[in-house]
């Protein structure tokens, strides 16, 4: 038996800044036909929020320093206020979504990141995704929304990145369907020339890769970004795609798919 | 065929606010055999943190008034901090829980309190319970995990008594299961001389209920508690247990049981 396809899509801060932005995004992602899971990243409120509370946000290396009173605040403003508030905008568009972290029923495993150079403090690091749950969500017409939280089983909630968490639980959920993985950002895809915003590669794979890369077309910010995916893609993921805020649209076209 | 027992047990602040005792409940509960479902209060953190961040908690006869500000601290501190918390504590000990607030795959459906008197702001009275996701997630041997937040199937998130959660969703469920409501407070039971913690009365039903508020053994906060009981009673909940925190535990006697 042929496999389903279902779409993962991971959107982060430039859309969850914007309320009106935003609530567009959930109402076409709510309109997506098919077994469907979100994911989303935390944006400037976690930051906001901590800075109200008196906290200071510390990051190292574009990455957030997540100590005990920051895995608090994080909990708070990821799990709480905008996974709440997101299943709330999709219930109204119909959409059946049920807002997740990675502890309930235990659907991403995880452990402390390791100290090599750096402690990242409670980073989590994805052991497992709990596959046969979230399938048992989907077969139910339910939408998983998840966080950027995980825990590790022995009590301990811990920060993960959100491109992570949705690489892995697309690679997680391959075993059972064909996976498109969706990232959302702030360009409409990978730019051959990043002064023309409408510069998009339509299509890059493992072999044209390396090129864009040695010729510096893809630098900076994109080089973890595109490692992710490609890991993804070797992993069992089905097809990477990246754009902007459309991207869930049925009618937009311009856009960067990544294939082995 | 008979149904099968569901117990379903709501903790408040007594049990949340200290987290020895908090750890050592959940530790209980976990190790309660058979479907089960718990509801938990808020406590203090809610107040402590909106004074972190400069908010004024008001309250109106014991209950808090949610304005906008305050449906975000709530649905911060219940869906996120506490809610995930208590699920990685009993992921810890091998329950496998899942936090959801009433949002969640529209488990728990309201609609914003028509002012009358008072107008408490975005407080949520329950409409609907989503009996067959619930049930659903029984049957998966994944235990719920409910905090005292709602929704109106139009985008805002309502703030509800914990209370009346675990009442309703002890009604919604008695179409499908034997119903046991547990309230976890900070006494024994109902006592029969408030001066001695251990003049607990072992069984209320309706007729003898009646006779313990003329003569005054149930008066003040306990009056909306019992009616509270007795109200979910009528509507087909099995049985209510009144005690402290050891109520989960097998071996224990003392305790108020309520029955129609």
């Amino acid at each position: 038996m042929s496999k389903q396809t279902l779409q993962i899509v991971k959107i982060g801060g430039n859309v969850i800044n914007n309320e009106t932005v935003l609530n567009a995004f959930l109402k076409d992602f709510a309109a997506l036909k098919g077994p469907k899971i979100l994911v989303h990243g935390g944006g400037k409120r976690a930051s906001e929020i901590s800075s109200a509370m008196g906290l200071e946000s510390k990051m190292i290396n574009g990455r957030r320093v997540t100590d005990a009173a920051t895995v608090e605040v994080v909990t708070m403003v990821y799990a709480g206020l905008l996974n709440k508030n997101i299943a709330a905008q999709l219930q109204k568009y119909s959409c059946n979504a049920i807002g997740l972290s990675g502890v309930d029923a235990n659907c991403i495993l995880a452990h402390k990141r390791i100290v090599k150079d750096v402690d990242y403090g409670f980073a989590g690091d994805v052991d497992a995704i709990n596959s046969q749950f979230i399938h048992l969500l989907l077969q139910n017409n339910v939408t998983p929304v998840f966080c950027a939280i995980t825990h590790d089983k022995n009590g301990q909630l811990l920060n993960t990145n959100a491109d992570t968490i949705a690489s892995e639980v697309a690679i997680g959920m391959s075993e059972l369907y064909l996976t498109d993985l969706n990232f959302v950002f702030e360009l409409k895809g990978v730019l051959e020339n990043i002064e023309d915003k409408n510069s998009v590669i339509k299509e890059i794979n493992s072999k044209t890769y390396p090129k864009l890369v040695d010729k510096g077309i893809i630098s900076d910010g994109m080089l973890p970004k595109l490692h992710n995916c490609f890991n993804a893609l070797e992993k069992g993921v089905n097809k990477v795609k990246i754009g902007d805020v459309t991207l869930v649209k049925e009618s937009i076209k311009l856009y960067t798919t990544l294939t082995l």
